[in-house]
């Protein structure tokens, strides 16, 4: 039977980046790692989950912090090689309290701030899910 | 010197993932992968280039179709292992003749078609820039 994982290329630590993007704004949140048990869970509950490649584990995103993502849409690249999956973003997607983990910019030859922090980096651990 | 990447983390292969969205509407259009000279040449001639791992070259984006990117804002995310640029997109970002890649979403457990093709795929490769 055709399955959904086999339009999809995994590479040779079988994961596959996943861009996360605010349904609304298209703003993107952040990017991470996915396996194939990460995106079944992902598809099986409807909050995104990732393989963190450091703790070599599956986890759910906001499973401390409740900062979780409602998944909207899931779409492919032409190569089949990233996702692109469109949230609903409880609270704030970065663990330093921004709303989107790209909140640096290039300014010249710095990266800067670019962003309001909206919640205290402190709070975003302290609150379990 | 402090230099802007002090603050990349390149992975083992010296690639770091670029995400590419549409100025205007954040609208992600494609993720490709930067080296070190990728995104040198990308910052001094203010177009996005990449590093093909298939072909192992560096290649301007549009530099066979004229579909060229002008890079308007670079962003680094909270580890500094992912690049987001926001670009001013001519014609379209896919070779398959799509504004975006991302061009196919899942439905159920299939993927399908979800934004009209803008150009015809083979006048994506017929132009030279």
């Amino acid at each position: 039977m055709n399955d959904l994982f086999d339009t999809l290329k995994f590479d040779a630590h079988g994961l596959i980046p996943a861009v996360i993007a605010d349904h609304q704004t298209h703003q993107v949140l952040m990017m991470a790692w996915m396996n194939r048990d990460a995106l079944s869970k992902t598809l099986s509950t409807g909050h995104t989950h990732f393989f963190s490649r450091s703790r070599n584990k599956l986890w759910m995103k906001g499973e401390e912090s409740g900062h979780t993502q409602a998944v909207k849409s899931i779409r492919t690249d032409c190569d089949g090689d990233v996702l692109l999956i469109d949230v609903d973003q409880t609270g704030v997607a970065c663990h330093e309290g921004y709303r989107s983990c790209f909140f640096r910019r290039l300014d010249g030859i710095r990266w800067v701030v670019a962003d309001e922090r909206e919640v205290d980096p402190k709070t975003v651990y302290a609150r379990k899910s």
